[in-house]
């Protein structure tokens, strides 16, 4: 029986490349770290047991439940159809402790075009939003910064993108703790003119908020010029997260290759080796924890697909610090605000009478 | 008087962060080093023409012509109003050189959609494109690849982007050499099913071609695994690009500010100099000469805006490449060649009377 005033998150323990291994000593780790958290290990079992205990877990059980779920979306199955036919999964069976009150949060690091189908069937968006978004934190030589849409939603509207507006510039405030959060506008040129039907679209609406909205951004800027939130649609933000991934690791890579080519560069490389790793472990996404769904009526963190127990703990981490922040709440407050500042606006440009 | 057997190339002296000096100082480079050019300098002539003899243009002076242009369209100009209006400027002259036969290409620094909607409004697109697309040609460690479209058109329809598949394979095979060019759908996810609903569409229609067509890639893929030719909208394609060149000088300017930290990791870097700056040669922009611009009755090349004079150069010499390659009478033949066998597939697949 778990302990009703500690937060209780419910852990996919068979989501991931490294499940459910990863998932389990990840969440073993977290439960040593964070004594406010109490742990729900969602899937087979008789495996997660079996593991949980083979990996030391004795010290902390009385922080965890166990929960079977008899099936396991794949990375590969086809997102609303799976949630849809495998209820008893373990990615259905978290978000549905979420929506029974049984769980505060939602930790998974499986498929996550399932978890944000699960997510936004079981639990429903917060008011005044109509759709989600997926907030992830992308490291820079500085600050980190947020990009809202990295793929919930693959065909969008500007109100969606002004949504994700508001919503990620809470995120950085509450939880990265910038305190007036630039947010810029994904686009290909800075000018307002500048850009697609979408974009041109959630410019205007963007400018009319409170938000500290600095216009138009372009790719060159991202890692140049930092904002702290880059709004996008859902297809762009994904292509941008896993390119701008894909470009780091390469460019590393082959530094580390050239630096291998004769007998002073590899000496030189040794003595400076720590450079590399400082790079490295800044940019490393372990130590981000994974990406807050926003939007939904529930607190759902979609981690990293390989998922280290490091990742898993400090997606953990992110849960607990959503949760402590009432970033949902916040959303809701502001979002209100915001639709009355538009009402005062549209009023006050009324011919009078 | 120019030798009407050599190659003529309009180069727009006006266009650039760095012009005059960079355009006129790369043609004069061209000159130099290729004797089947000529090239009609195109611009502020007492200006261009009084550079010209100050940085050398003597020696190569024979394969030369002077046009004035009264007026320069800027960076910040917006595009198709500036062209429309500005018709003195360099860029439309270069252009207007092209259409009355007295050029076979041009090669411009400046302003991209001012170029893009010049060639397009005054040379008009090639039998059976709709649309021109701009394809640039991105760098990794092994080859480099071709990107289609990185800004010409922003909502792009499928059709568009099965064009930019069979011209982005040709520019592969004609001007990098690739013998069986593997062409790539940008999208979010490898099956077929994933994306929008622009590259689901785009996905069928590159089924049917006779390229060597792969299927989706991800962001991921384009420098862990890389394809010969990436497929993709303009507003996509832009970010891409500028994205990439984003993260691969953040992250190598990143390291270099690690390697100054301390005097062992200075000697270090010392020692491994050479490492930084072979990646830094075949990552750097002024070596690939620019983007062509694919679908156009004409060849056009776009530069770099920051363009030296050996980045011109290099324009001029892909300029000279497509030219020798014949590039546009391929594409007809091959898009020709495309509906012919898509008649066939139709009338195959009709039922039997």
């Amino acid at each position: 029986m778990l302990e009703p005033s500690l937060m209780k998150i419910a852990l996919d323990a068979m989501g991931g490349d490294f499940a459910p291994e990863a998932p389990i000593m990840g969440a073993i780790h977290a439960l040593r770290v964070f004594s406010d958290i109490q742990l729900i290990l969602v899937g087979t079992e008789p495996t997660i047991k079996e593991i949980f205990y083979k990996k030391g877990g004795n010290a902390v059980e009385q922080r965890v439940e166990f929960l079977h779920a008899s099936q396991v979306i794949s990375m590969e199955d086809p997102a609303i159809e799976s949630v849809r036919h495998k209820r008893d999964s373990s990615i259905s069976k978290c978000v549905e402790l979420v929506k029974n009150g049984k769980a505060d949060a939602v930790v998974s690091a499986g498929n996550t075009g399932a978890v944000v189908a699960a997510a936004t069937i079981f639990l429903r968006t917060l008011p005044g939003i109509s759709r989600a978004g997926i907030a992830s934190v992308i490291p820079t030589e500085k600050n980190p910064f947020i990009l809202i849409d990295s793929g919930a939603i693959i065909d969008a509207t500007p109100e969606n993108l002004l949504d994700f507006g508001i919503m990620g510039s809470i995120y950085s405030k509450k939880i990265l703790g910038v305190a007036h959060p630039r947010v810029g506008l994904l686009s290909i040129g800075t000018e307002n003119i500048k850009g697609n039907e979408l974009t041109r679209g959630a410019f205007k609406l963007l400018s009319k908020t409170h938000l500290n909205f600095v216009g138009n951004i372009e790719g060159r800027d991202l890692f140049e010029n930092p904002v702290d939130v880059v709004v996008c649609d859902g297809f762009v933000g994904n292509v941008v997260l896993k390119t701008s991934e894909s470009v780091a690791t390469a460019i590393v890579r082959w530094l580390k290759r050239e630096f291998s080519k004769n007998p002073v560069r590899i000496l030189g490389a040794l003595l400076a080796k720590g450079a590399f790793e400082s790079v490295r472990k800044k940019t490393n996404y372990e130590e981000y924890g994974g990406a807050l769904l926003l939007g939904i009526r529930g607190t759902c963190i979609i981690a990293h697909g390989s998922s280290t127990p490091k990742a898993i703990c400090n997606a953990i981490r992110v849960a607990r610090e959503a949760l402590i922040q009432n970033v949902n709440h916040v959303i809701i407050e502001e979002i209100k605000t915001h639709h009355e500042l538009i009402e005062c606006q549209k009023s006050s440009s009324l011919p009078v009478a």
